[in-house]
């Protein structure tokens, strides 16, 4: 894999990647990524992270069919964050919501982000 | 203070935060955030975050006069992620761009991301 930025991924081996709908703007999710998730991300074409609690390797949408097709990866000047802009099929949010960030920090549900799946459908 | 989503700190009492220009869309940093940031942030309506490497709570524009004024603040389902959505005065970015997202990962510049300022005027 030729990756033309040197990324930071520090001590632990990981840095976070934003999700971004490349349509639409919206920051969908945060999640984290280890060297072998972006090499799988770039070879492949879809969204791939590192679960911190399963600690593996996870494709974003493999059970939920939910996945993110990579349109660009942009770095920070820092090199220690990512931005995957994507198309995201269905919803990025195991709660069957569009984005992630459905509420605002009072706990009021942000009327913009939809509702897009039921996940009782979805998820065993 | 009142926060009506209990945010999960972690063990590092720290959260990561991604601004987001509220009008155009672009997402402009990640920086981290402790439990006082998020109180001054709140509380002051503009946007502050807590430095790894120099160890103190900032305020973003404290030096530079880039604020950003904070629209709204929302959490992600897991409660360990935050998206201020803010009014950013000048640009993020302390290289003059308005982002700091503004390479892909392969080095090559991404044109959408415009240069707002030059950063040899602002800073010492």
């Amino acid at each position: 894999m030729t990756i033309g930025v040197d990324v930071d991924f520090g001590e632990n081996g990981l840095v976070p990647a934003i999700a971004q709908d490349v349509e639409t703007g919206v920051v969908l999710m945060l999640a984290y990524v280890n060297e072998e998730a972006l090499s799988k991300t770039v070879e492949t074409g879809y969204a791939h992270y590192y679960s911190r609690s399963r600690q593996q390797l996870w494709k974003k949408g493999g059970t939920s069919g939910h996945t993110q097709q990579i349109d660009s990866i942009r770095v920070d000047c820092d090199k220690d964050t990512l931005l995957y802009r994507v198309e995201q099929t269905g919803g990025a949010c195991h709660t069957g919501k569009e984005s992630c960030f459905y509420r605002t920090i009072d706990g009021e549900a942000v009327e913009s982000v939809e509702t897009v799946f039921d996940p009782d459908e979805i998820y065993d």
